[in-house]
Parts: C-alpha cells; sequence; structure tokens
C-alpha cells in the first residue's frame, strides 16, 4: 500500500515516515509540506540527520501538482498536520476515495460544540465528524478497520484511556472524577522556533490546567469526568501520568488486577503490575506500560509511552496494519 | 556564631557550608563526616569544585578530638546525615549545650510508634522527640527561636506545607484527602553511588507510594490526611508539586486568593496567583513559589522549591538565623 | 553609581541586572528594551521567574524618553544588544559622556577592516574603535579603569585568552597555530526562538568552521595564531576550552607552572594545575578555571567559565568595579 | 547461528541481546553474568524496561553448568566483559571451538608489551593476541570472516580510524600528530554505581589526558601518531570526535573528498561532506557519520558514532555478519 504524509517536517510526521519506510508492506509516495513552508524541496534527512539513508526523500510543497500525485498514487493519506490544516485537508483526500489518518485533533471529539468550547472553532464538516472513526487502536480495532476517516486517538488520551478504560469497563471507578497529572516531553510541543520550547527556558511546570483539549477526549471516550493537568517536562520524549482513582467502596486488589486482563494479549501493551513505568522504559518503543498499586480504595494507575510512537505515528501506522488486515503491531515491535 | 558541619560531603552538607560561609554573621568552625569515610582528609572544595576558593577546608573525620573542638568552639551543630546517626547524634551535641539542627527525618515525627510504622527502627529518645521543635521557618519562628533541637522540615513537606497550611487554617479545605504529586531532582536521592541515580538510569518514575516517610510528616503538620506520590526527575535540583484539593462546597476564589495573604510579608515565599510555578524559577532560590487556579471546588495548587535551599540548607539557615534572632532570610535573599 | 542596562531581556542581560541589583555600590536605573520589542512593558522577572522578587522592574523601550531618563540618570550604560544594535548606540551615549560598557563584538577589535572581514559590515566609526579599551578584565586593568567605552571581551576569548596569555607572555610557545576546541552552553545562542536552540535539536556539534568572529579576536589579544573551533554543547551555561599547545622545545613543566604563576592572585581566576576543570565546576561560578598537562613538548590546556558570567556579565561588572576604582570581584565573589 | 553473551548486564551486553533478538538469523541461546553477581535469576529486562517482552530471559551465572550449555549449544561467543575478563574466558571458549567476538580491549593490540604499558597486565595469552583479529568491519571484512578471535574495535578508535584512514591510506598526512578531541556519552563508562557516574556529577570534562588505552589502538591500526584527548558529555549515548589534522604541503579539497570515496559504497558510513555531524544524528543508528572542510593544509574531520551500537554491539554484530558470510549491515539498517 501506498502511503502519502502531510506535515512531514514535524515531529511525528519524519516519525511516520521512518516507520513506513522501514514497513514491510508499505511504501512513502510522497512527504508533504504546506506551500509556502521553508522546508519546502529540503530532504528529509537534512533536518533530521539521524534518517540519513533511510530517509533522503524532498519535503514538497502541497501543490496542485501534489494533490494529483496523491489523487493517482497514494491508498492512504496521512496528515500530521495542525487541526485548523487537518480539518479542511481531510474531506479533500476523503473526496478522491483515500482512506485518511488524521493525527491532529480536527475529528476525535463526537459533539461539534465541544469544537468551540475546546477548539475555538466552529466545526465545518459536521457530517465527517459523525463518520470518523476514533483511532484507538486496542478498543476499537474493528471499527478503525472499516473507517474511511481515523481520527488517531491523542497522545496524552492514549495512555490515559489504556489505563482506565480497563477499571471503566469493570465497573470499578467510583462516582469521583479521575486525576491525571500527567508530564509530556518536549516533542509534544512540535518542531518550531519559539520561546518555551528554547532549551534554556524548557522546566517542569505545568499548563493548561482545566481546559487542556485532551480533556473532553478523555472523558468522551472513558465515560467518565476526569481532571487533567498536563506538564512539560525537560526531556525530549515520552508521556508518564500518574492517574489517581477513587475505586467503589469494596474493590480488591484481585478484582483489579483481573479488570486488567482485558489488555493482556494485546501486543503492544505491557502490563507491570506492581512495577512502576518510566520515561525510560517506554522512550523509541512502541508501547503502552501500565502499573498499579492500590490502598484501601485508591487506586495509582502509572502509565508511558512515547508521545511520538504509541502517542502519533506508531498509532497511526497500528491503524493502518488494522485498515490492511495486517497484525496491528507490524512493523512496530522489534523495531 | 560558630557552627559545626557533621555529614559535610553530601550535597545539602555542601550546600550548608557554602551558605554559612557567605553568611555575614556565622563561621565554620569545622566540616566533619563519619570516621572511616574515604572522603576525610579531601578539600571540600575537591569533591565540589565549584567551591574552590570558597570552601577549601578539609573534611574531618568525626573522632574524638573532632567532639573535643566541637564542644569547644561550636555555638551551632548542624547534622546533614542519615537519620540513623542524627538521632545518635543529637543528644551527644544537646548534652554538649549546643544547638542542634537537624536536617533528617530522626526528630520530625510527634510519635515514637510512627519510627516503627514508617522508619523502621524503635526512636531510643523519646524525650528528645517530644523537646524537638519543627523547624518549617514560616510557621513556627517563635518556637524555633526559642529550641534546642531543631528538626529542620524535610523537602517535600517545606512544599507542601506551605502551599496548603493557608487553606487549612482558613478552614476551606473538605474532608477528602488532598492528593500530592511530587517530582524532585536527584540530589535529593544523595551523593552516593548507586544504580538508581547512575546518569544513564534516571528518568522519571514514581516510587514510594503509598509509604513514603513524608506522607506522616506532611500529614501531621497539616492536620489533615493527604495521599503523596513521590517521582524522581531527571535534573539535578528542584522539587515541583502538583496539589489536587477539593474545597468545601461554596468556597469563593477570592476566600482561597484571602486565605493565602497569611503569608504575603514571608520574604521567602512568592505567591505567584494563577502563575504557575517552575522548577526552573527556584533552581538555586532560597524561596517556596506557589500559585494556584480553581474550577468550582477543585483547586490545582503547585509549589516549587529548591530541594537543597528551601527544603535543606536554605531552611536550616533560616532556623539558626531565627535562634540568633537574625531576620530569617538573612544570607539568604540575593546569594 | 546608577547603571542603565540596555537589551536587558536578553540571557547576559538579565544576568547582569541580578549582578548590579545584588551589588553593593550599584543601582539600576532603568532596564531597557529595543521599541517595539514585544518584551516591553513586562517585568523582568516575568520572562525569568527566578529573578521574582528581586527584579520585578519593566522592560522600557528605548524611546526618547527613556534617552533622556538615561542622560538624566545613568552613570554607566551597559550594552547587551547584538553588535549591530551596539556599534550604533554606543557613540550616543558616549555623547551623553557615559561611560560605556559594551558586551557585543561591536568594538572588540582593532581594525575596521577586521569588520568587513569577519563581522560583515563597513564599521562606521572608526574613531571610537581606535579609543575603545578591550575589556578582558585581569589584564588591561589600568586601562580599563580610564577608558570612556569599554569592549567587554568576548565569552570564548575570556577562556581562552586567560589560558594563553600567560605562556605567550613568558615565550613558550612554538611558531605552530595553538588549536582550540571549545564548547559552549546554548544560553551562548541568545534568548530567541530558533529552531536551532529548540530543546530536541541541540545536541553536542560543531559549528563556525574556519570562521567564527572570535578567532581574530583571541589571536590579536594574544599575538599567536589560533585554530578555533567553537561546538554547541546540551547544557545550558558554561564554556569548556581544550587547548593544544606547541611550546617551544625543551620547556619543562616547571616553566609552565611559573608561567601560571602571573594570574595566582588574580582573585576571578582559580588555577587548578593538574586537576581538570568542569562544566560543573564554574556554572554559576565568577571564575575561570585552568588546569594544564605536558607531555614532551606537547601541553594541553583546560579552561572553563560560565559564559554569562565570566564570558558576559560577570566580566562586565568586573569592568565597572575597575572603572569605579572598587576591587574587581566586589559583589561577584561569594555571589 | 546461535549466540551466547558473556556480561549481559552491561550497557553494551544489553544492546547486543536486542540486536541478536531482532535479528533474522541469529538466536540467543543464553544471556550470562558472572558468578556473585548480584544481577544473576533476574530477567534482563527488569533492568532494562525498554526491553520488556522482547527480552524477558534470565541473567545465568557464569557456572560449570553454563560452560557445558555454551560448548552443547553456542556457535558464538560474545565477550561483553572487562578486559582483565575477557583475557580470560576468550581461551576457554576457543578451546571449545567457538568462535568468539570480545568487545573489550583485551586482544586488541599487537604487542603484549603494549598491554603493560598501557592496560597495566602482563598478558598471559600471546598466542591468542597473535591470532586475534581486529574486528574494524570495513577496513578487514575479509579476515575478519576467516578469524576464530575477533578482537572488536574499541569505541573511540572506531570514529578515529573510520575517519582517519582514507587520508592516511591515499597518503596526504603531514608528519605531524593527529589531534583527536573526543566526547563520549555515560554509557561509555559501563553500568554500575560509581560516583562518577552519578547524575549530578556528570559534566562536560576531560580525562585520562596522554594515557587513555585508546591511544595506542588508534595509532596501530592508523599507522600514525596521536594526540588522543577523550571527555565526559552529559548524554548517555554517542561520541563526537573533532580530529585535526596537518596535510601534507598542498593537498587539495579535491584530493580529500576523493580519498573519503573508499568508504562511499560502505552501508554503515555515511559521507556528509562539509555538514557538520553531530551526536542527536548518530543515536541510536549503526552509522558512522563523517564531515570534513578544510583551510589551507589544515584539515578538521569530524566523526560520530552511537559508542553502543558502532562503538560495540553494532560492530560486533556486523563482524558476526561477516563470519556468517551475510551482509555486514544485516539486521543493522532499518533497526
Amino acid at each position: 500500500m501506498n502511503v502519502a504524509i502531510i506535515g512531514a517536517s514535524g515531529y511525528s510526521g519524519a516519525e511516520l515516515a521512518s516507520l513506513v519506510a522501514k514497513h514491510p508492506h508499505l511504501t512513502i509516495v510522497g512527504l508533504f509540506v504546506s506551500e509556502g513552508s521553508q522546508d519546502q524541496g529540503k530532504l528529509l534527512s537534512s533536518l533530521y540527520p539521524e534518517h540519513a539513508s533511510l530517509l533522503d526523500l524532498p519535503l514538497q510543497p502541497l501543490s496542485d501538482a501534489a494533490y494529483k500525485h496523491i489523487a493517482a498514487n497514494a491508498d492512504y493519506v496521512c496528515l500530521c498536520t495542525d487541526h485548523h490544516v487537518s480539518v479542511e485537508l481531510a474531506p479533500k483526500f476523503l473526496d478522491m476515495g483515500k482512506k485518511v489518518f488524521d493525527l491532529s485533533g480536527g475529528y476525535r471529539l463526537h459533539a461539534a460544540s465541544d469544537y468551540d468550547t475546546y477548539y475555538g472553532f466552529s466545526h465545518p464538516y459536521p457530517d465527517w465528524l459523525d463518520k470518523a472513526q476514533y483511532g484507538l487502536a486496542e478498543w476499537y480495532s474493528d471499527d478503525i478497520s472499516q473507517a474511511e476517516l481515523i481520527a488517531v486517538a491523542g497522545c496524552y488520551p492514549t495512555a490515559a484511556l489504556n489505563a482506565l478504560k480497563p477499571l471503566q469497563n469493570a465497573g470499578l471507578l467510583s462516582d469521583q472524577p479521575v486525576i491525571i497529572n500527567a508530564v509530556s516531553g518536549v516533542t509534544g510541543a512540535g518542531r518550531k522556533a519559539a520561546i518555551n520550547t528554547h532549551f534554556c527556558e524548557v522546566s517542569l511546570a505545568p499548563y493548561g490546567l482545566f481546559n487542556h483539549r485532551h480533556t473532553p477526549e478523555i472523558s468522551q471516550y472513558l465515560g467518565h469526568p476526569v481532571l487533567f493537568t498536563p506538564h512539560l517536562g525537560n526531556f525530549a520524549r515520552g508521556i508518564l501520568e500518574t492517574i489517581y482513582v477513587t475505586l467503589k467502596p469494596g474493590v480488591t486488589p484481585e478484582q483489579v488486577d483481573a479488570a486488567y486482563q482485558v489488555l493482556a494479549n494485546a501486543p503492544l501493551i505491557r502490563l507491570k503490575g506492581k512495577v512502576m513505568p518510566s520515561i525510560k522504559g517506554v522512550v523509541n518503543q512502541p508501547y503502552v506500560d501500565i502499573g498499579w498499586q492500590q490502598q484501601g480504595n485508591q487506586l495509582i494507575v502509572v502509565a508511558a509511552i512515547d508521545n511520538l510512537l504509541k502517542g502519533a505515528a506508531g498509532q497511526a501506522l497500528q491503524c493502518m496494519n488494522l485498515v490492511s488486515h495486517w497484525p496491528g503491531e507490524l512493523g512496530l515491535k522489534g523495531v
């Protein structure tokens, strides 16, 4: 299958390009950046020297010629673009009959009104919003395999939902909001010149209290209220979430352990039991690591992912695998 | 006043030595390490090259001669030692009539039984435990100024208590436990060869879930239950605590703001209101930075300190200032 | 004495502001940024949270009113601006009768033609270029104390010249060019949004081979050819230079040691002999650390500084001290 | 082919285990640690959480049973052990008829006397020293493919020799010693509890001036004197070498470029011409990156590798591929 990647110069775009380039059954048919980007014409490997020899491919402007090329050659189109851009691009490629994998938040929320509230714009394509399938691979694999537009799950939600859905599905959560304390590496802030990502300015600190866009995404797909607080950490890759859960009275550790068995055979989930995940354990790895400890009805669940892999490009590839009816982990494990 | 520092080769000991060396009214009368330490005889500045020219002083073994020297010359004895060592040393120096400032947890908890539970030993000096004064400078300055044995507050508790006591004292906390998600720099783990502090092994991860020794210290001096979860972060200095508080129903932001005014004139507290503290803001600074944001009855308070300054050596110096009837911040602000 | 700081929002400007604020005999009379800067009107401490309470001072635009204020109130004007800006500003303040301390390279080179070659512009004020005094404090203290315009030494040259001038003055250098391999922290690249200083892009790598502007600065004040190769390192502050010297045949270690004695009493130089300096040893310290080892006629000299202190703001303050006829290290040691 | 890895708990051992586990034609038949190691019986993935699910294999003590197991099952034995251990182990496995790949320096130098000088011991097996083949894959592939004992090249020498042998072989080097300024990540210092690798102690600094063991290794295989100065850098993985070469008079840039063409078709060498390598470009990559710039007869060559891959485990695997008559890069590119 042939893959076009739009927004290939960003961190998740370049990561996805490297995964596709190494995948046994996928081929890159084009790496694109917005018309006017100062990166156009450059080799992707000139921006990412680590990918020299693997990705000595030019970043092409998304011109009319590019659309024609994609229409003629691509099976899958991956949007590694800002949600404003993705919202507009997805219908264009869907109308060409392409399968679209959007890594932005542009099609993740069910209710168009949530876009007004959390994203600050009126969603122009509510019909596609209805048809979009949320791309959280372990939980919606059948629906993903048949969808045309996959809204690949967000980075923070991927860790949180895999950590919490087992408990929710087993009916173990009390009515209290779940508290999610999350720390992300700086690649999560994107590859653009900005003072807040300057090497000397980055420092562990919270941001987006009470109003981060991933709050409704987590709540919606969990079916439970959450208080989500992200932090920027002083490392490049990885997300660690420390999640404070109040269980229903009387829930036993055995019930909690049993609930997590729903993920026991998922190839890209590593259940660690009482052993705590760490950023080190997941960097450059395609997995979600999940550990938990309980005291009375207080449960602490810790989940970790590489934000560029399971939190973005890895999950996008997993979704492409599902759409292609290949094993979800193909090209991800052992990479 | 003359100061002897025991355990001067560790991070908090060396930090304290540097503060005392620069203090206008204090003089170092000796830097000591345990007999048998491989650092004995070395200059402190050979371990800490940043302190060359300021601290070209030898690390002396704590021999009989050392005790005599301290007895004859020191006014204040600072114990920058492990709690096992501090518990034994403090009475010896108190019996000499010295004021003792213990930076360990050996004399911080009221109930001797808590040492059995949390520290794993039976406290051998319950009488001194009764007489010890907790050294949280902003809250117990009068008692500190008259105490013989000051149990300098722990690093995590210093941040947590300054963040939470204003709310507790104003009667704003609901009955729910306060959740404290804390991240500490690696100096907090001490200066000793260990695999978990190896440069390549350090990575953001939680530890000590449900049973860290600072849990009872915070609860005791707050008068409220807490769920405290520390993490090791991949930075050398600093602590950031993100604290989740459920307020009593109907508590307004104005009431919260008013509660914090109790600290408005404390020279080493910086109230930041809605602006969030960061590690960068407190490294090498003597302050506690406190910010907060509220939504309904959920309040998030973020507190940050330098674990070696306000979390250890800085607060010890502040306590020495109080005992000396000098301004608490003398030798700390503008350093 | 009253000090105005132009370009106070940058790393060296803010560092200098903090030094002046803590200095016993200096007072800040204004912090300025260029007209049109998006930082104007902000408190310096809002950009640098570590300086909250010390530097809650507004960044003012360098307007006509600002010039009048400076003319009326300042004794010393410090230019922490780009060399293009400094070149134009210095004469304006000199014409007001102010002493000007320029931290840029705008007035450091003797020959106007070197500006064409290395800086890419024709120097508009060759008269002031002639009168400017190079601000390398340990070597030109008398001239500095009487100068009107002090071209504060560059960061890399400060380390290199203090490491090499003792050898050159003692006549120990062979004719071969000295090779200077230097690594600088990222603050050296300035506080501006740029992709090369993005947290995830910084990585040890060389830059500016053969043509860095500090090459002629070092050669000129050393009186010997150098091959200078700077690198960007993945740390915020500090410069480490590993310098490869071919000595004249027969030069003994004793002669080398004797040559360095010229700096033995300099308060801000720490001669370390065979012990090697490190970045850790100099961060937040006002010193130059110098170590050396010899084998035959090959000598390796290693020098380290904090690029924002001895390499910029610290040396500027040292020069202000000299102009004020105070000890050079006033307000620097023990800070 | 079946591979036994001795010393699998260290950084290069674990890296090699992960490469072998992912290799299409190699199988791990055992991971071993010294008898008495406190890691024995643990899963390798418990020490390296990133390798969970890939390397959930026990670390076995190197007991008599282990030797029998290796004798019966292994084709290749990889020694990821200290040179003292490797020197003793290699002959034992060679006597079993195994191919031995030693990642230590125990069999790299031709002259037994160099072990007295640089390693501080008398080499007990000079016969094997004579028969050992240096494992620098791009340069000795034929000899490697036929050897029984491969002394896999050291990390620093791998970068230096690939950067310099093209020039030496083309006869472009003047008589002057080549100056190699090298910086290594902390994994190069090994995975053991030590104060110098403590997170808070690591800081860019030189070590081993004039007497590092890689000096004779580089000189011997280059056939030219070198002045090699290693530094420890504050990063986990990677080596960057900035190499100062004095060319013979009149050597042109075209001659230099032509000399490097000898490596143009080597799959694990990336010639970058005037573009400078960086640590970021090689971390987790199997390549040597080489860039160069010239001015007159001064040439600066910059080489970078991942010290655990091309500098250790990657090159060991490359040598196993050669011995197996597979392409050298099998299981390395696209990993």
